[in-house]
C-alpha cells in the first residue's frame, strides 16, 4: 500500500488463461496497481467478455496492442496507464515489449524474455532508448527467503561457494496433452510460439536465474543433455546440465516436465566452505542452513534471525503462510516503487539477457560434440 | 473475478494494524471487492493518513463508524458500500456489527464474534431482522484442503468418527510483551477489550471452529484447564480441554500462546473407524489421509484426487503454494457470491454463536469443581 | 563391545512373539550379552523349537521359569546366567521378577512393571532385599536424542518449563482384532493378563515415563477421560489426560490405539520460557529446538552441537540412521555396564512405581466425579 | 534367527575403526553369525586388544590374514570359519578376497570391490574357480523400501522409466581433515589405498549401484565432471555425471563429500510414464510414490500395501524405525541363507564389476575431451 495506485494495462490473459490472472492478483494484492485497460484476447468476443468480467471500462478494452497503445497515449497523462503487463505466449514478448517501451510505457513481461538472445537484445535496446523500466517475471526471486538466501551468500555466511544445485521438476507434460487440446501445453511445445527451448525455456530459465541470482555467481560454461521423452513432441521436455561457475564452483541444473507425479519442484541448494543452504519453492517459507560445526538452522518467514532487508517482503506474521502470488506481488511492488522513483530490485533486462544466453548455449552444446561450451560474455 | 466489484467499507485497520491489511488484501485479491470507504482510526490524523495511503476518497474517510454509516446511507444506492468489514478489537465487534446491520449493510467481522454469548445473540438478532449477511473471519475454514477434509468426512471416507484432536500453538506471548508497548498484545490481554477469554477467545475459538466444522460433529461437553503462565497477565494464555462429541467421539483441544518458539501451529487430526486425516495450517496445501488397510495418501492443492467441489477454492496450479491471504480471500469471495445471490459457504452467525458458547462453557468449567460441563444447546 | 559378554536367560519370547526377538537383537547388538538359557514357551514343543532355533544348549532350554532358575543356580557361577529377561504378558511380570531376583539374578523386564501398584511395590521390595539390578524396558528413553533433550532441559536451556505435551498414537486396535485370533491384541485387551489399563498400561505408561523423564518434573495431579471405542472391548483403547506438574507446568497426555492409520506415533513437546523442544519417535534421530529469539535449531544424531554425554549412545556417523533396536540396545548396554560395576542410567524400580501410580490414578479419576486426582506421593 | 549360527572371521576392523564394528553388529543382530576369529590389525598389540574386547579366543586372534587362513584351515570343518569379512582399506580388498576364496572360504567384502576393474575381474575369477560366495557391502540395497522400490519398478508400476536421479551428498571432507590426522579421511584420499576414485569410489559407487539396482536398467554412457575443491587433495571430492541408460532414460548422478553441513544424503528418484518414486536413506522407512492421475502414496516399513516379498526384510512393526545396521544385517542374513543353500539376493560379483567399470569410465571421461563415454560392456 503506497498512496495512489499506479495504472496497469495488460496484453493477453483473457478468459481461461492462467498466468494473466496471477499477474492481476499479484498487482492488486498490495493496492499498488489498478488494472484499467487491456487487450486480453485476439478473439473479439472473448476480449470483450474478459474486460467486462474484470470491470474494465469498455472504452479501454482494446482489440489489439496497437489499439491499446494508441488509445492510452491519447489519454491525459494522469489517466493513461503507467505500465503494461505482457502475458502472451513467448513469441509475442519481444515485438510487444518493444512497441510498448517505444510508446513510452513501462513494461512488465512474462518470461522467457524472448524467443532468442537476438530478440532479447532488441528489447534491451528499446528499454535503453526509451528510458522506461522493464520488469521480467522471474517470480521465484520474489520470495522473501530467496532474498534472505541471496543476501546471506553475498555477505559470506557460507564462505567461498563450491557447489550449486538447482532443479525444477514438473510432471504435467508426461503425456502428449499438447496434442489433446490443452492450450497451455500446446503453445509451450510449439517452436514457433515457445522459442528455441521447450522445458528449457519455460522452466529451465527460472532455475538458471535462481541459481545465478542467489549464488551471486555467473555460469561460465556448461555441458548439456536435452531430450524428448514424449513421442512426437518437437521441443525438449527434459534438461540435464553440468555447470561450471566463474569462481570455480561446480553445479548441476536439472529441469524436466516429464517427472510424472511431480508438481512444481523448484529447489536450490548451495554449499560453501562452511555450510550449505536449501530452499524449495513448494515450502517457500523455510530456508534451511546446514553447518559443518553447529546445528542446522531453520529460518522461517517473519521468524527470528532474518536480515532486516528481508522483512519488508512479508505481509503476515510468522506461521501464516505466504505463497506464489505474494512472491509475484513483491515483484510488482518493487516495479511500482522504481517507477515512483524509489529503490527496489526486480528482475530486469540483464537477467533476461543472461537467461537467453543460457538457452542458446545449452541448445548449441546439446546438439554438438563439444563437451563444454562457454556462455556469451563468460 | 466476477463482474463489477462490490464496494467495501472498513472500520478499524488503520496504520500499523495487522489484520486490517490482511482483510484488504484478501478482498482485493480476486477483484470481487473495492475498498471505497473507511473509519480506520479514532485518531483523526491517523485516520486521514490511512485513508490517503489507501487511495480512499477523503470524503469517504470518516471520523467514526456513525459518520460512515450516515455518510454512506446518504449516497445513491449504486455508490454506497455494499458491506462493512469490522477489524477492531473484540469489544467493538457487537455494537458496530449491530449498527451496520441495522443501517442495512452486510457485515464481515473479525472473530471472536463478540465479548460473550449474550452479545453474540444480539448480533444474531440484528442479522435476522435486517436480512443482511453476516460473515465471520474464521479464516482457516477458507483453506481448500480444509474444505476437502470436511467434505470427505461428511461423505464417510473415514467411517464413524472416533477421535478429534485440534491444537493451536503460538509462542508470541511467552514474555510480558503486553506490558511493553506491543499494541497487538496489549488489547488481546485486556479483559475489557478482548472479552472473557485471552488465548481462549483469540485462537481457542479458531481451533474449536475448525474441529466442529471439519468433523461435522458438535462438542457436547468439555472439561477444561485454563492457566496463566506469564506473571501479571489477566487473561488465560494456555488452554487445555478434553472434549466429548455428540456422536460419542472423544477429543482434545489445546490452544496456547506461550509455546515459546512456536509460530502459528494450528493442526487438526480426525480419526474414524477406517482411517485418519491430518491438516496443518503452516503447510496448508497438503492433506494427509492415513488408512488402516492401504498406504497413506497425500492430497495436494490442485493435485489429482481432490473432490470437484474443492477445485474452485484454488487459483494456482499444483505446487504453486497459496497461503493465508488466499484462504481469507476465499471467505471474501464466498461472501460476495452470497450478496450477489449465489450459493457459497462462509462462517456466519451459527458458527459465531457456537464458538461463544464454547468460550463461556470453558471459562465456567475451568473455574469450578465439576468435571464435565455441557455446551449451550448440547 | 566391552570384554567378555554377560550371559542372559530369557523367559517368554518363543516362536511368533514380537518383543522377545527385539530383546534378543538388542542384547546381541553390541556384543555385551550372549543368550545362553531360556524358558521360551509353556508349550513344550514350541519351547524346544525356539531354543533350537536360537542355538541354545538343549540342557538350558527349560520347561518353566522355576526349572530355569533351579538349573542355572546349579551351574558354576562363571557359567550360569547373569541376568534374566522377562518378556511375557504383563500378569507374569511380578511373580517372575520376584522369583528371579530372589534367586540372585539381575532382571530386565518388559513394561508395564506389573498389573498394579501393589505388585510393583513387591518387585521393588525384592530388588531391595536381593541387591540385584532391575531394568525396565521403557525403550524410548534409550534413544540418544531423548537423552539430549533430557540433559538440555535439565541444564536450563529452555528456562522454567511451562508446557508438556506427550502423545502416543497407534491405530492397530481400530478393529476388533483381539477377537479374531491376533495373539498380541488378545492378551493386551484381557484384564487378567494386561492389568488395569489397556492402552493406558500398554503405551500410556511409555508416554508418561517419557514426559517425566525428559522434563525432569513430576506430574502432581491429573484429570482423565478413558474410553473404549471398539464394541465389546473390555479395556480402554483411548486415553486423554490433562496434567498438572509439580512446578506449575501444565500438560496433556494422549494415548490411543484406535487412531486408524497411525503407526507408532510417540511424540514429546516441552516448552519453557525461552523455547521449546520436539522429538518424535518415528524420526528419532532429530531433535528440534525452537526459540523465541533466534532461528530453530535441528540437532541430529551424531551431528554437531550435541552434548558430550549423548555421544556414547550412538554407533554410526551422522546420517546413518539408528532406530528402535539400537535404542533398546542402549538400555541393555547400560544394564550390563551397571552389572559390571560401572555407571550408567537405565529405567528401573522408581520409574516403574511412578508409572504404575499413574495408571491407578488415571483409572480412579476416570471412574469418578472428581475433576483432579493427585498422584501417589505427589 | 535360523538355527545354529555360522562362524565368521574378520580381517581389519580393529580398535577405532568404523566399518568393522558395523559389520559385527549387523552379523550379530539376527543371530545368524558368530564372530570367532580375526586378524583385526597389523599392529600386534592393537590386534590382541581388539580380539580380547570382542571375546575372541586368543588362539584365533591372528597376526595376519595368512595366519588366519592357515589356522582356520587346520581346524575341523565344523569349527573353522564359514566366511571371512574384509573390512580393510580398499587396496587390500582384492588380494585378501582372492586369498580367502582360494582357501575355500566365503567372502563378504567392503566396497568398492577393488582398486580398479582389472583387480575386480581377478576376484570374479577367484569366486568362479572356488565356487564360494562373494558378498559386497552395497549396504543401501539392504533397506526394505529399496527392495520395495526395485520390485515395483520391475513389475511396471511406473511404466517405462524415463528419468533416474541419484545423489549422495556428504560434507565431512569439506576441510582438509585428511591432512590433520583423521584416519578415515587419510586413506580415503590416498590414491595408493583408496584406488582410482576418491569420492567417486567411496560413495559414487553406492549411488551408481543403487540407481542400476532399483531401476533395473544399465547405464550405457556417461559424461562426467570430477573436481577437487579442497586444496592439496589428490583425489576427487565432488562428482557430477550425466547418465544415459540402456532403455533411453536419462539421468544424473551427483556424489560429493564437500557439501558442508550435509550428513549422508543418499537419495534416489525414478520417474516413469505414470509416476515417480523417491527414497532417501536418511529417512529410510518411507517410500514415496507420486502419480500423474491420483494422490501421492506413502509406503511405510511394515505398513499396509507392501509387496509380500518385502516383508521378511523387516524386524519391527510399523512405526518402530529400523536403520542402517538393520539394512546391513539384511545383507548378512541373505549371505547366510545362500551359504546354507537357500535363495536370497545380496550384492555380489556382478554388482562389483559393474561399479568398477563405472569408476574407470568416469575417470577416463572426466580426463578427456569426449562428451560421452560408453561403459564397459554397454
Amino acid at each position: 500500500m503506497a498512496g495512489k495506485a499506479l495504472r496497469l494495462g495488460m496484453v493477453g490473459g483473457g478468459e481461461g488463461a492462467f498466468i494473466g490472472a496471477i499477474h492481476r492478483a499479484a498487482a492488486a494484492l498490495d493496492g499498488d496497481w489498478r488494472l484499467v485497460a487491456g487487450a486480453f484476447s485476439g478473439d473479439t468476443d472473448r476480449n470483450r467478455r474478459s474486460g467486462e468480467a474484470l470491470g474494465i471500462d469498455p472504452a479501454r478494452t482494446y482489440d489489439s496492442l496497437d489499439a491499446l497503445l494508441a488509445g492510452e497515449q491519447a489519454l491525459p497523462a494522469d489517466e493513461r496507464i503507467d505500465a503494461l503487463s505482457i502475458v502472451t505466449p513467448n513469441h509475442l514478448h519481444a515485438p510487444m515489449a518493444i512497441a510498448a517501451l517505444d510508446a513510452g510505457f513501462h513494461v512488465f513481461c512474462e518470461k522467457p524474455m524472448a524467443l532468442d538472445l537476438a530478440e532479447a537484445r532488441q528489447i534491451a535496446a528499446a528499454a535503453e532508448r526509451s528510458g522506461r523500466h522493464f520488469g521480467l517475471a522471474f517470480t521465484y526471486s520474489g520470495y522473501p527467503l530467496v532474498e534472505e538466501a541471496r543476501a546471506r551468500v553475498a555477505r559470506g555466511d557460507l564462505g567461498k561457494i563450491r557447489l550449486v544445485q538447482v532443479e525444477y521438476s514438473q510432471g504435467w507434460l508426461s503425456q502428449a496433452i499438447d496434442r489433446d487440446g490443452n492450450k497451455q501445453a500446446e503453445w509451450r511445445t510449439d517452436p514457433a510460439r515457445a522459442g528455441l527451448g521447450g522445458c528449457l525455456g519455460d522452466i529451465g530459465t527460472h532455475a538458471f536465474h535462481l541459481a545465478e541470482h542467489v549464488s551471486g555467481l555467473r555460469v561460465s560454461e556448461i555441458c548439456a543433455d536435452l531430450s524428448i521423452h514424449v513421442e512426437g513432441r518437437r521441443l525438449d521436455d527434459d534438461v540435464n546440465v553440468l555447470l561450471r561457475l566463474d569462481n570455480g564452483a561446480r553445479g548441476i541444473l536439472k529441469a524436466t516436465q516429464v517427472a510424472a507425479g511431480d508438481e512444481n519442484g523448484l529447489k536450490l541448494r548451495i554449499h560453501g566452505e562452511h555450510g550449505g543452504l536449501e530452499w524449495a519453492q513448494m515450502e517457500p517459507n523455510t530456508l534451511t542452513l546446514r553447518w559443518l560445526d553447529r546445528p542446522t538452522e531453520v529460518l522461517r518467514a517473519a521468524g527470528p534471525g532474518l536480515l532486516p532487508s528481508t522483512l519488508p517482503l512479508m505481509r503476515t506474521p510468522s506461521g501464516h503462510p505466504e505463497g506464489y502470488i505474494e512472491a509475484f506481488a513483491n515483484l510488482y511492488r518493487a516495479f511500482a516503487t522504481r517507477i515512483r522513483g524509489g529503490e527496489a530490485w526486480f528482475p530486469s533486462v540483464g537477467d533476461g539477457l543472461q537467461t537467453m544466453g543460457f538457452v542458446e548455449t545449452v541448445i548449441a552444446n546439446a546438439a554438438g560434440d563439444a563437451k563444454w561450451t562457454a556462455l556469451p560474455g563468460a
